[in-house]
């Protein structure tokens, strides 16, 4: 039976961090049993598992996932596939089970987002993730993604006046966020002074402008609309799920202080819900680097055009401001385990409109954003809830 | 607006070898070439592209494939991933373009699988095929694929009394089927005591029981029913898109002498298509090892169990048989480059169903059935097509 609109009916995610006791297959278990547990489905119900991963094969030595995760968790003998884009693998994982639902192959779809990035070499680590972005045009050069959002934070300062303390208040409020967040990989908060301090990494990159190494899995639990109200009384739903490609390499687009497919993925995205940006009360922005949420908030429409750092100095993008972004910590504070990221965007705005966001709950959230974005920009997912 | 049947209106593909002058993306851009020309679409009105890849990441150095793809294929802004799932990659990524179809969420998709496998070493090359396996518990041991199958072959010869001749006989045919393929990595037929006399590389297995190394790229243009017309007027319809899991590694299966996964997904597919095995004119069953193709014809029905051998024997998997399997010369002939290879099997059967497939063509073919499968049949993915 085809279903109109997707419910999200339960989500769960594992410690984030460096976890040097666990291995892939723990944690992204970890993860798919909370989620499983929080939606009071059985685990004979869920009739399909989609897994969001950048690069396992690389990182833990193991591809296939999905078979993987079916047979480790016990789950029968359901279809099951991992999806990759980028550091927009956990979104675009998301986005299959919406779109497996819809289609009416499947009634309820577990999803997992997972990346163990810890047990590899720092030096193998860039390198893995560096994959994401153009290897041969960019990479293989040198091109790491500091240096290469370092080019778009050098050019937003020029462009408009950005600071480097505008990169360092993402931070600091970030890390206020994550110190309620007990998922979060640094729970604790840090002063503006210290992040402006921090060793330069690729200039005016430093290293507390950057999202961390990360060890982490996500879950969350899809089903048919008709079916939500037999797990649970406080569905979410999926109002839209858009998605939008740009140029793979940096240097290819006509601006690099703005990314076009997170502008169209948005707009659609907005359409799709019948919704203005105003509507929305809770945002995950994809902050890999600090940079990137600034521009975010300019590319989504909660600050003008070169007016990031100017939202951040008002406070509006804090909870308690108009558009709390990155109650969860984001990635540089909750972490970012790269196939994980998108998935957890999402769990966190499912517990901030079910109202169980604890300390960091946005009062009466009911309507969120994810933004999730691979490389530099070249895929942008965008997921909007509603409850 | 949802569609509930999905028609194929275009196919093609890169040649399959070991394309030395070539890059991933080359080989990936010419079969979305080849299948979008084939398919009278233009590039415009192609609104999602599915990349089915194993592992990129290790073999050349890069992930992200979607965005590139739709980046260097001048494809706009349209959604793009990239889907896994071990060796069925490619069976995985139709069946997502098919779900993305029927989901409403799209209406002309592009799926291309890829791989180049031959940039790094042959130990490599093995050591990335062996993470679509249980690389803790398997690979690591030096249990490689060609180990595992030797397994499965000699627990066959000794259940079911098949030789080393039956082994043979599916390569003298698919190597006499891939004679009459321009695409195939392999053009020539080979004797039977060539095969036989080969060397022997985990007993029973020898060199030429088995899949080889190839690069290649296969590319199919999936659309709504009622767009199909348009294009074409030959469409072939997707029937069924059907899959199954099992245990990951061989040793936590209760037989090795059978797929599971394959006769639970063979069953579904046959039923969602309202089908029995005798209405199914023309097979494309992974071959990646040639007991697998035995294996393979026993689990959908062709021959009985443990009679594989003796449907060799009898001719009714050759073309002009039966049940005509692999005509297009299979993994072993055509070619095995992972992620394509899914893609590659519903190429060969489009061209079929259209009776365009030349000196190979199955007389009045209506209908089709291609099984992908990962690894030792953890996933199993089965197509059923019909003109």
């Amino acid at each position: 039976m085809m279903s109109d609109r997707v419910a999200i009916v339960g989500a769960g995610m594992s410690k984030f961090g460096e976890l040097w006791d666990k291995s892939l297959i723990d944690i992204t278990l970890e993860a798919g049993m909370y989620s499983i547990f929080d939606s009071g489905v059985s685990g004979s119900e869920i009739d399909g598992l989609v897994v969001g991963n950048m690069s396992a094969g690389r990182f833990t030595g193991q591809e296939h996932l999905g078979a993987m995760a079916v047979d480790m968790g016990g789950l029968g003998s359901i279809p099951s596939y991992s999806v990759e884009a980028g550091c927009a693998s956990g979104g675009a994982a998301v986005r299959q089970a919406y779109m497996a639902i819809k289609s009416g192959e499947h009634d309820v779809v577990l999803v997992l987002g997972c990346e163990k990035m810890s047990d590899v070499s720092q030096t193998e680590a860039m390198n893995t993730i560096s994959v994401a972005g153009d290897w041969e045009n960019e990479g293989m050069f040198g091109a790491t993604f500091p240096a290469l959002y370092a080019f778009m934070a050098r050019r937003h300062m020029m462009e408009y006046g950005t600071t480097e303390e505008h990169l360092a208040k993402v931070t600091v409020k970030n890390h206020a966020n994550a110190a309620h967040n007990q998922w979060a990989q640094f729970q604790r908060p840090v002063p503006l002074e210290v992040v402006m301090r921090s060793g330069l990494i690729a200039d005016p990159i430093r290293v507390l402008h950057s999202s961390p190494v990360t060890d982490g899995a996500a879950g969350l639990v899809l089903c048919r609309e008709d079916l939500a109200k037999k797990y649970t009384d406080t569905p979410v739903y999926v109002e839209s799920s858009e998605q939008s490609s740009d140029t793979l390499a940096l240097h290819n687009r006509k601006s690099i202080t703005q990314m076009d497919a997170v502008i169209r993925s948005t707009r659609s995205s907005l359409k799709e819900a019948k919704l203005t940006i105003n509507d929305i009360d809770v945002f995950e922005l994809h902050d890999s680097f600090t940079i990137g949420e600034i521009i975010l908030t300019e590319d989504v429409g909660i600050a003008k055009k070169g007016e990031g750092g100017k939202a951040l100095d008002e406070g509006i993008t804090e909870i308690g401001g108009k558009f709390p972004v990155n109650t969860s910590g984001g990635l540089k504070a909750r972490g970012h385990p790269v196939g994980a990221t998108g998935v957890a965007q999402i769990v966190e705005l499912v517990l901030q409109l079910r109202g169980d966001a604890e300390k960091r709950q946005v009062d009466g959230a009911e309507k969120a954003m994810a933004v999730n974005i691979g490389g530099t920009g070249a895929t942008s997912i965008v997921h909007i809830l509603g409850r």
